[in-house]
């Protein structure tokens, strides 16, 4: 797959032009609504029902694989990255995956998306004996809260070792496409549901103007289910009332991701945002690579290596690039969204479990120089007109506060808009400099005319200012 | 003009699809390349070549005038706002004005911004025996920097007074059309030119990576001047060096406006930037009306009233709402922008001459209540497809730092994008509870699945950011 290996000299653009590749992400497109048939894969991922055939590449001699990674009990890692992880599958170059994700939000409403769906079911399957997927969250096992203690929440779905891929070279990962997942309870067929939490994380939490003080809102949101896109509309809300989950903790607060959601203990209100349809963008808030810093790493700080960066540009036709930092690169997807705006700002977007189509290209570090992933060490995303540089409070927070744990706790107490901007500045620059082989000078003054800073989120810990540089200001 | 003044119930998008006032606009639209003919008005703005005639409007038995301010050393003042200034013209609610603005950095390149231009050479116009424009800025004036010290930088042209505006009022001003001020300068015939400065009180400042560290660094581009609007081009930087006003004054640094570059002085770089285009966004980046806080307030600080809140969508189509807090409002615009990116960030933006069509609207205070200027605090901006709200790092800095000069100073120190979040958090949530009537818990929601927080700018002392929120979420 020689043109998938960029290197000095790519543009990195031809992909979107390339008529072969379309023909290729066509028919890739198709696991989205059905199987791909193939083989199971051997191992853990196999009784997890992972599948694999050959695609016909449209160049000549070339042949790639597709493999499809359902979402369930035996196909995700709840809330954590680790570069230690035993991987889901292996993968070359050129590969595609079809990857489903699951919203970790899911039993905000266990009618509308869990109950029906056996992926999903076998996720959050938890009774007074049995946990399907105990550890959530990098935290200790023995956790007062649960296992894992909540330190980190997304229910990721993979790792996917890249065949080849080691520290210094950078991944990519194309979006070919996406498609929201239906429900599976009949009752709601054809429809498909999402949560937005207003929750003790969010932006707003210690500064509410109307009583009571310290509550935690659920809003179910209905997402046009027939591939549209186009629209969510509120159905109802609820305040969180104090959850007992299956093992008899009592949860006052929203402190630990799955607990079941009692319908009988909640009041919806289904007299709101009547009227009022929010334009869709199915993306995914979590998507990187595992660090190298640390064991287990919460899946809720974003850093270097991607993460959970929430940037609703993440979605179809968006490619990101992330620094590889360990053997095979380790990357897993989570968090899915139907839409959120720049900011995130009360801890959530509509979580909405959402499958993707993505293609892996590995590019190796002595390719670099000359082109535009030359000294990347954060998540660069591309899409059709647009490059997108994340800064963060802190450009690494592994190294700059230690051991994962206290590290994810330290940065919480850093979270700064201020310094997130002057990382944000401080990439954008060095990327002009370095790739572009600008001055100083030159880049400073491009990118007051024409690069925008906006506020990626300010929920994640690690809060996030991303630059949005247009291509079409490079020389033709 | 009944229509004009909206009352309850009024969408206020209306004039965007009125096929009248796009015809009574087109009409105005004239005056970008004509001189509209018409009378002198009275005084020193007739002195200053202000006219005025009637515009017909397409209303049956209605009428407007259209006013003609061509910007020179009588029509200006530089770098405040004063709510006791004498007004420039006086004009009712429906009226247009045609407002010619003028960069404070043309004096960054005589012989293209200046020269062969009677308006811009007058205002400029500085030798040893007389400053055509001596206060420059809100400072005393004898201030040992120059009278008005530079505390406060912008060309301003006006003000305003708006017939029957009182405090509590709303004005609305419509950008109906700009175009950019060619070059007066028989050798640049038929092209327009701005300066963009990366200077001491740019974001990247004291974070230089090359030598020499503090730096200013002015870069000159070329701006298609055809109406298209579509490009800026660089076509030299250099560094400032230590420049000599004509009263005998030494500026090391750009302290003070309207210093002239002597150009033997400086060492031309015409090596940057080869084939990189800059799409354009013509704007103004001081916009609004004087405060209530005190006599005269410096124009670089923005605030409540607007001023100097750098959004590049303040251009052609877009409306702005302004709270009226002195008698009259007293309108000023300036500081004309080719182009800049959100947050502006190496403290200007391509600062370019610029001509607008404006369109005055007054909102009485008691036909605010049931729509969107309800308790508007704030500059609120509306494009096509955007209402778009400013938050600051402090929402009414006069008011938390008291007078003027120390209250600048004050600012300066304590900008931060962190507050400044939270101001647009806490105007945005009430923008949603008192216009739309929704709950704090909707409010909430729908802010974080559909609201875009961006930064507007981090150079003016008062940092800004602003939320986007999308028309098209509206009940239909």
């Amino acid at each position: 797959m020689s043109d998938h290996i960029c290197g000095t000299g790519c543009s990195h653009f031809s992909h979107l032009n390339d008529a072969d590749l379309q023909a290729e992400f066509a028919e890739a497109r198709h696991s989205l609504r059905t199987s791909i048939g193939g083989e199971k894969v051997a191992g853990k991922a196999g009784l997890g029902g992972v599948t694999h055939r050959p695609l016909p590449s449209k160049k000549q001699g070339e042949n790639v694989s597709h493999y499809y990674i359902p979402a369930n009990d035996k196909t995700i890692h709840w809330g954590y990255f680790s570069k230690s992880m035993e991987p889901l599958i292996k993968l070359d170059s050129g590969d595609y995956a079809t990857i489903e994700t699951v919203t970790h939000h899911s039993n905000d409403d266990i009618e509308r998306m869990v109950k029906g769906d056996p992926g999903v079911e076998s996720i959050f399957h938890w009774d007074a004996k049995h946990k399907a997927v105990d550890r959530r969250g990098a935290g200790p096992m023995d956790h007062p809260l649960g296992a894992g203690g909540g330190l980190g929440v997304h229910v990721c779905t993979g790792p996917v070792f890249v065949n080849g891929a080691e520290p210094g070279d950078v991944l990519e990962v194309r979006i070919v496409d996406t498609m929201q997942r239906p429900s599976g309870n009949p009752d709601y067929r054809g429809k498909t549901f999402g949560s937005n939490v207003a929750s003790n994380w969010g932006f707003q939490f210690n500064n509410l103007i109307t009583e009571p003080k310290g509550r935690e809102v659920i809003t179910i949101y209905e997402v046009d289910a027939k591939g549209e896109q186009s629209w969510a509309k509120a159905v109802y809300n609820y305040r969180w009332t104090p959850q007992t989950d299956p093992w008899g903790k009592v949860h006052p607060i929203i402190d630990y991701p799955g607990v079941p959601v009692d319908k009988h203990s909640i009041t919806p209100n289904y007299d709101i945002l009547k009227g009022y349809e929010i334009p869709v963008r199915p993306h995914f808030g979590m998507i990187g690579v595992a660090p190298v810093e640390a064991e287990i790493v919460s899946s809720i700080v974003p850093s270097y290596s991607g993460g959970n960066f929430d940037n609703w540009r993440m979605g179809k036709g968006a490619t990101a690039f992330f620094p590889v930092v360990v053997p095979g690169a380790m990357f897993s997807v989570g968090d899915p969204h139907a839409s959120q705006g720049d900011a995130e700002l009360c801890g959530t977007a509509i979580e909405c479990s959402l499958t993707g189509v993505f293609q892996f290209i590995l590019h190796k570090k002595a390719d670099l120089p000359g082109t535009k992933l030359f000294g990347l060490d954060y998540p660069l995303l591309e899409t059709e007109s647009e490059l997108i540089v994340h800064g963060f409070s802190s450009a690494n927070y592994l190294k700059e506060f230690g051991d994962s744990d206290d590290a994810a706790a330290e940065m919480f107490k850093k979270s700064s808009l201020d310094s997130a901007m002057t990382d944000a500045f401080n990439k954008t620059r060095r990327f002009f400099m370095d790739t572009r082989n600008l001055s100083e000078d030159e880049a400073i003054s491009l990118i007051s005319v024409s690069v925008d800073f906006g506020i990626t989120q300010v929920v994640d810990g690690n809060w996030g200012v991303h630059a949005i540089i247009k291509k079409s200001i490079f020389p033709k």
